[in-house]
């Protein structure tokens, strides 16, 4: 375990200086000033890093791959600085947003030039199956932005239900997972059952890390998480946890939740009442048996795989979605 | 002249289907209703069908191009949408703009899943040249990004050059014709000399073909030309017109421009007073003059190409730019 951490940490750092070194000009500054405060934050890294694992475990090198790496990260950067001016979210990774920090027209040009420079550090893989990872990739832009809709959609309808959450989080968050293990077994070189069970993989370890993250909204420790505690709540967001304890409240309780499906004048003093009636209706509790299963079922998939330290360190992966804290 | 009115009409038909055809999907109802919303509008198509006509200037079909030809449009439309909000702008194309008719969140994601479709589009060309149309394109993307910065920058600085403004509207506006006329010529498999004439056909044709828009958006009729006149006035834009103006004005003149750059308190009821001084300095008149002399750079570089019908369409193309009223 311990040499997984530390390969962990190595290729963080590499990606981090590749992200600071995707970005060589300076002006417009009031483009790119921006534009390297968001790629020089503090990130898990955790999409880039499975690309690199996936093309490792099917026999490639992590070099090779580390470009689609860096554009993962890229784009994913992109849907976090469009999604907080869309969800108000005032902090980002402990600091201002950059909606706030600057203003939101900057936020939409920051964003909309993160995809370009996404595409551009993808379009430098070399690799036979360049086409097609261009093509998978597309596909993640495409379906991020549904997931984003339908996520804004609900925030509006008083009825969703488990199944519709879980389609709107399989594009929103599982997509961008299972994009990243695919392409990493597309430029690794992977034979038709290792990208399938890669693809797989990203997909369920994906769902988990959604779930978590609806979790850790609740149950995080604020200056860890670098997010607002209960931000879901207050933007009315049909989470995993709401739809699981409104679908078993009743009398107060039940009342109580509505206001959030309304968005009816919650503040953050509710917050802690909403925690413990999620507590007190034991969805705290099934969101994390969800994640325990769904990880169960990502690491069914590596099975399919050779065995190689590369693959050791893929359940190390896993551990670290399902125990992460922020 | 009245075969390639007709062949024009023709093409546009074509892309206009195609554009519809682009878009499957109906749900999310919050993302596709308006996306088709805005790829259902009537436009000129002018990007497109320079790729179009690029592509069979060197020797291939209209046919190659034509996914480039729908992926070079609907990522105008992207810009479209995201400038739109940015820029406070009412209507487009004599409909509401999207973030007026729903909301910018929405107008955010339009145009964010415009780009993943025009790539998509794009990724379908089948040619040799695939690799290297993806990288102009892609630079096509991050250049408009950075000219909507400058023009935004430039909203609120007070001195603005001409030189300043070119190098602005190279990127906002050039880059993406001098995109199309090389991607045509890529995929119709032209020489190194075609393609570089391409390109600087492009570039030039895109110059002119804003400082005409500057010029539309004052002396325009409001109904065909589809967006509000005097907009640019209203938003504090440093147009060739008002840089121009400001450098010739004097006393009364100079103070009026004054409140332009610096946006105190202009309505539209002072629209006429500023397009009588833009008349009164001449610099409506240097615009067409402008306007003429990149016309006649760009049908300097078709000389380069091979005499046949398509190379005269291409004039025809000069002329329809330089004398468009809408």
């Amino acid at each position: 375990m311990k040499s997984f951490d530390k390969k962990y940490r190595k290729y963080r750092t590499i990606l981090d200086l590749k992200l600071t070194q995707s970005i060589r000009k300076s002006e417009p500054v009031s483009l790119y000033d921006p534009m390297k405060y968001v790629l020089s934050a503090s990130g898990k890294r955790v999409r880039p890093l499975l690309i690199l694992l996936a093309c490792e475990a099917v026999g490639g090198t992590m070099n090779q791959a580390l470009n689609a790496a860096v554009a993962i990260e890229v784009l994913h950067n992109f849907t976090l600085v469009h999604d907080d001016i869309m969800d108000h979210a005032p902090s980002r990774r402990g600091r201002a947003t950059v909606h706030v920090r600057w203003d939101a027209n900057t936020a939409i040009l920051v964003g909309d030039e993160l995809v370009a420079l996404a595409y551009r550090e993808l379009l430098r893989t070399k690799s036979r199956a360049i086409a097609q990872v261009a093509d998978v990739f597309t596909e993640g832009v495409v379906e991020v932005c549904e997931g984003q809709s339908f996520d804004k959609e609900f925030e509006s309808l008083n009825d969703v239900s488990l199944n519709d959450y879980l389609l709107m989080i399989s594009k929103k968050t599982g997509k961008l997972f299972s994009v990243s293990s695919e392409i990493g077994a597309l430029i690794g070189g992977g034979t038709e059952r290792e990208i399938q069970a890669l693809r797989a993989y990203g997909k369920s370890i994906g769902r988990a890390f959604q779930i978590q993250d609806d979790l850790l909204d609740i149950v995080a420790d604020e200056k860890e998480f670098g997010k607002k505690i209960g931000g879901d709540i207050l933007e009315g967001k049909k989470t995993f946890l709401l739809i699981q304890a409104y679908e078993r409240a009743t009398g107060k309780d039940k009342r109580q939740l509505r206001t959030i499906f309304d968005k009816r004048g919650i503040t953050s003093k509710h917050i802690p009442k909403v925690k413990e009636i999620y507590e007190r209706l034991g969805v705290i509790e099934t969101a994390k048996q969800w994640i325990e299963k769904d990880i169960k079922q990502a690491n069914l998939q590596l099975l399919k795989l050779r065995d190689t330290q590369t693959r050791g360190m893929l359940y190390w992966y896993s551990d670290m979605v399902l125990n992460r804290q922020f």
